[in-house]
Order: structure tokens, then sequence, then C-alpha cells
């Protein structure tokens, strides 16, 4: 597994922020989106980014484990929900069209042979992982092929010009696996990185709690903050899914092609914490966008010091919180491109130093 | 000065909540974004809102008290930021044409004679307030006239099919302005109202309260948080400026007309709690678009009992808060309208109780 991602030149961070100082407000007016302009200059190494093409893709994938009970919602739900994707009537169906987001869905392994159709992507790995109470998610082989599949999405993508991709996901019993990949890729306790998931009442949370803790007992992988990108991969194929381990892949594809990545909540973080355990120069490649409701989102935010752009108590996962964080990024790129500088509008500058 | 603003009618919550949980999502699972939902639907007594023809409108103005000192800034950057705003240079330019808003920039007393103006609103007041340190910034009848034009404006707007409207403004020393509004109608102390406003460093930042205070001290009102009309009236008659009494107008007007309104940050803020004082039912009307980095915004906000949706750090004014945060209104009525319910999809119900 090799990817080359470019570390940002930071030479150029003087003159973007030089640029962004002389535009007509008072400097640091418009807080966050000031560091994300400058981080989208220093992406893309120039004064004036574009942000051309902006799409969101929703990997889906299907968790042996589901099965063990770690969600409230049925396992089919997963493929009704790829279903309401390409019928364009899932929460990221709308919110892409209302933001002007492409949208691709990603078959990644869903448990339901879907057979060819408009709309879906067949990267199918296997018709959903192992059950990782019992064994390991997937073989090296296979976690392998899912994160090719993906960089090779993100490739073709970027050559169609698309410079921002976002990342979503749909999979029952997801947020159980990654509660298991935050505990072992951060060292946060396990039970502060389970939630309710898609809802579960206390009981099944209880539940949820226990079979995660004897996934991780089994799969016997220290927990490590530092661990090598050999760890974090063993991590990957022990807790799957194969819709996080393609998003990983693909993360790290599009910052190799030197796209915006627009990291959504819980799931999508775990993805990005293997990406980044795998290469860690695709740090500055990534915008954190929501603040997940799920308590392991803010363990992963805290061990990769990530401040996210809203927070509106969303956790619902297909990359919601990403096609709604769009327009925040489009518009710090636009500010940097579009606004008058304090001496081409006229304007005078601040009279006390 | 007679308003008469609907209490939105509450018998269809259960309707409207109903159809939120019906949609492919956990329950609650969107957040934010679904108490707003709720509230968009009932501000137009519908299950199935539209935001026609969203606009944000720029109420400039200046302030007598702007030459003793209590900006970073000279008074003329007023005017010459209304230029900027006439070029389409500024930020709040940039923001609404990123994100799909008109934008109205309204004279409502800048010190300036502009002469007639394509795109310039004139419904200027005066050349300015006088010196709120020594007399009352307007007469009673000035700050009259300035809230009739400003509901005037709102009403235009509504008749050409307006059904959200953003408020920004522009004035050097208006964050003085809306200090001692906030202090006067919270009830919390002056010094925790006052901020550094476009950026005074420490001396400045004195020198602004011992300003403010003796202005306080002059005018003598009572600083009261459960204070009648009359007496948010005589505050705003004291303090200024006419792009906050405008304000306050043009929000009564708008909130008549059954418009969504978008409350931006803290000098907006200043005007509206004056408007709720007037005519509380003004409150289910409105949107609280950012936490501003302005100390004084979270005495409003507490005041208010209100949460905002985004925090970007953002103290610029101009109505950038409102227009950035647009995005998620209309995401917000996008969901309600578009998604499909577990029936509709054919998606499986939760299993777990």
């Amino acid at each position: 597994m090799s990817f080359h991602i470019a570390r940002p030149d930071t030479r150029l961070t003087a003159a973007l922020q030089h640029k962004i100082d002389l535009k007509t407000k008072p400097q640091g007016a418009l807080g966050m989106l000031e560091r994300l302009a400058l981080q989208i200059g220093l992406i893309q190494q120039t004064l004036t980014p574009s942000l051309d093409a902006p799409h969101i893709a929703v990997f889906a994938g299907d968790h042996g484990a589901a099965k063990a009970g770690v969600s409230a919602f049925p396992q089919d739900v997963t493929w009704q929900m790829v279903e309401n994707f390409l019928a364009g009537g899932a929460a990221i169906n709308v919110f892409a069209r209302a933001n002007g987001l492409g949208l691709k869905v990603v078959d990644a392994g869903v448990a339901r042979d879907f057979g060819e159709r408009d709309g879906l992507i067949d990267a199918k790995v296997a018709l959903g992982t192992r059950n990782y109470i019992e064994e390991a998610a997937m073989t090296p082989a296979e976690r392998d092929t899912a994160i090719a599949r993906g960089a090779a999405l993100a490739r073709e993508l970027a050559a169609n010009g698309c410079k921002v991709l976002g990342f979503g996901e749909m999979g029952i019993g997801n947020t159980a696996a990654a509660s298991l990949i935050t505990h072992t890729l951060t060292g946060t306790p396990l039970d502060e990185c389970i939630g309710r998931g898609t809802g579960l009442d206390d009981p099944g949370l209880a539940r949820k709690r226990a079979l995660l803790k004897q996934a991780a007992e089994r799969a016997g992988l220290p927990a490590d903050a530092k661990g090598s990108s050999e760890h974090a991969q063993a991590v990957l194929a022990e807790f799957g899914g194969f819709e996080i381990a393609m998003m990983a892949g693909a993360m790290l594809g599009a910052a190799e092609a030197g796209m915006v990545l627009l990291i959504d909540g819980f799931i999508v973080g775990a993805a990005f914490l293997v990406a980044a355990r795998i290469e860690p120069n695709i740090l500055p490649y990534a915008v954190f966008c929501h603040r997940s409701a799920e308590p392991g989102h803010q363990a992963q935010l805290k061990a990769l010091d990530a401040e996210p752009l809203i927070d509106l108590g969303l956790r619902l996962g297909e990359g919601t919180g990403a096609a709604l964080a769009w327009p925040l990024v489009k518009a710090a790129a636009a500010f940097l491109n579009e606004m008058a500088s304090f001496e081409s509008a006229g304007v005078s500058e601040r009279t006390e130093k």
C-alpha cells in the first residue's frame, strides 16, 4: 500500500495571510473562515483557489456484527437506504441537491445483490463483513481491495475535475465498528467511544458495550494512540467494515490528487483516523465538517486536534454533516477570491494601532 | 406604534413533528435542523413551507459617538463600506451571491450625501445620530421615522414575494450602541456587554468602557430585563443608531408579514431586543444565525434563551452570519418537503423499542 501525498508547501502562507488581511474587514473578523481560506489556498498552492465539481461519495456496507444486536435497526435497512439514495429520497440527496453537490452512491459491501443499477457504483468486496465478535471482519486481501477501490474512485473523480470530495456512509451497525477503531487508534477507553448510534435505549447500550468489549478482547490488538500504519491496517481488518476501508482508500487517493476532503462525523472520522495513520500527510487536506452527537467523535476530534465547522447535534451519517458544511467551505474560498481589498475599495484602514 | 404580529398557532405542532419523525432517519437525528423545520412550518402554518425570494437587508448609519473614540476605525469607513456594498466587493456581497440571497443596501442615516444611486435605498433619517455621551442620539420623532421606514421596507419585500429576511448592518461605532442597548434591556452589567468591536487594543477598550459608562449615567435609564415597550423605545432613542432603529422596524414589519427572520450577531441582536420588547410575539419568527465573538452577544442570547446555528468566531457584521447560516435554514425546509418517509421509501423502522 503506497500513497504519495505531498505536504502542502507552507512558503505560500505569508502571501495568503496577507491577501486575507487586506480584505475589507477587520483582521480576523471572519474567524474560522479565514483559517479555512488559508488551508484551501495551501492545499491548492494558489492565492485564487477553485472548488470545482464538488461531490459527496456515500459508501455503503454491511457488518456481520449487526445481527448480534449492536443497532436499534435491522440489517436490511442498509440496502433499503441504498435504494432510498438511488430514488433521491434520503437526507443526503436533499442536502446535496440543495447545496449543489454531486452525489456518488457506492456499494462497498452491502449484503444484497443489487444487480446493475443506474447511479450505483458497484465496488462490492463481499456481501457484508464477518462478525468481529467471533473473527476478523475481513481478510487483509479484502481490506486491501476495499482501499484500492476507494482510491481508484477518488482518482477517477479527480480526472473528471473534482476538487472537493465529501465522505458519507451507510451501514447498520457501523457506529459499533467506528467505536472499536476509535478506541484502538486513539487509546481512549472503549466505553467512552460507544454511544447510542441510531438510538439505542439503556439496555441496548449496555448490550452494545458488552459485545464490543468482547470483540476488542478477542482481537487482542493494543490500543495505541501513536501506532504504526501496520497497526491501523490490522485494526481496520479486525473491525471493518468495507465502507470504512473504502472511504480510507478514497481519502488517501483524494489527498494524493490534491483535493479538499470534507470529513463528516463519527464513522467517516474512524476511516480518517486509519487513513491518517497510513499517511500522516493527509491531515492538511481535511476539513472537519461537523461535531457528531456520538461520544466517540469527541475522542477522534481530540486526537486529531480538530475543530469542526458546525455543531448541530446531528447523528445521521450519510455525509449529511459534510453536505451541510459545504456552503461554509465554498464561502471561505469565495471571500478569498472575490472580496475587495481596502485599497481596491478605497476604504480607510484602522486609525488606532 | 402598532404592529399586529400573530403568535403562530401551535395546533400544527403535532402534525409537523409527526411528519419530521416519519422521515427516513432515526428520530431526532437531524438535531437543530429538526427544531428549525418545525419552527418554519409553524411560522408559515403549513406542512410544506416555501422559502421564496430570500433577502438580506443591510442598514447603514453613523453614530455621533464614533468621533469620541469608541471604534478602531474612522467614521468615514461607514460610507466607504456602503460604496463597497454597491460595488459588490464586501463580504456580505460575496456570501449573498454564493448562497443565492438577494441583497438590499439601505441608507438609514449615514453622514454622507450619496445622491441618487443605483442599488441604494435612500431611507436616511439624518446625517448620523447625535453623540449619546452628551445628549440623546435621536429624537422620538426620528426614532419613529426610522422604525416606520424599516417596516415599510419589509412590507414592500413581502408584497414582492419575499418569505425570508436576513438583517445586517454597517455603522462605525455601532457595537458601542449595541452594548448600551443590551445593558439597559437585559440588565447585564455594562462592562460585560462591551467588547473590542472591530479590534480595539487594551487602552482602546478601556476608553470605550469609560465613555459608555458616561453615556449610561447621562441617560439615566434603568437597566431592566423586563421593561416595557416604552422603556425599550426610550433606550433606542437615547443610544441609537438609525440603522438599529430601522432594523427593529423592519423586523416588526417582516414578522407581521409572516416572514422568517434571520437574526445576525450582536448589533442586529440589539435591534431584535428592542423589537421583542415592543412586540413579544416576534420571538417565534426569529432564527438566531450565529454566535458573535462579541461578549455582549452572549448576554443577548442568554436573555432570549436562544441557541444560534453556527459559531465560527465571526465579528464582522453586515449580516454575514445570517448569509452564512441561510443554507442551513434552507436545508431544514428542504428535508421537511423532500425527504422520503419510512413507508414511502420501503425502509424498515427500528426493531428495538
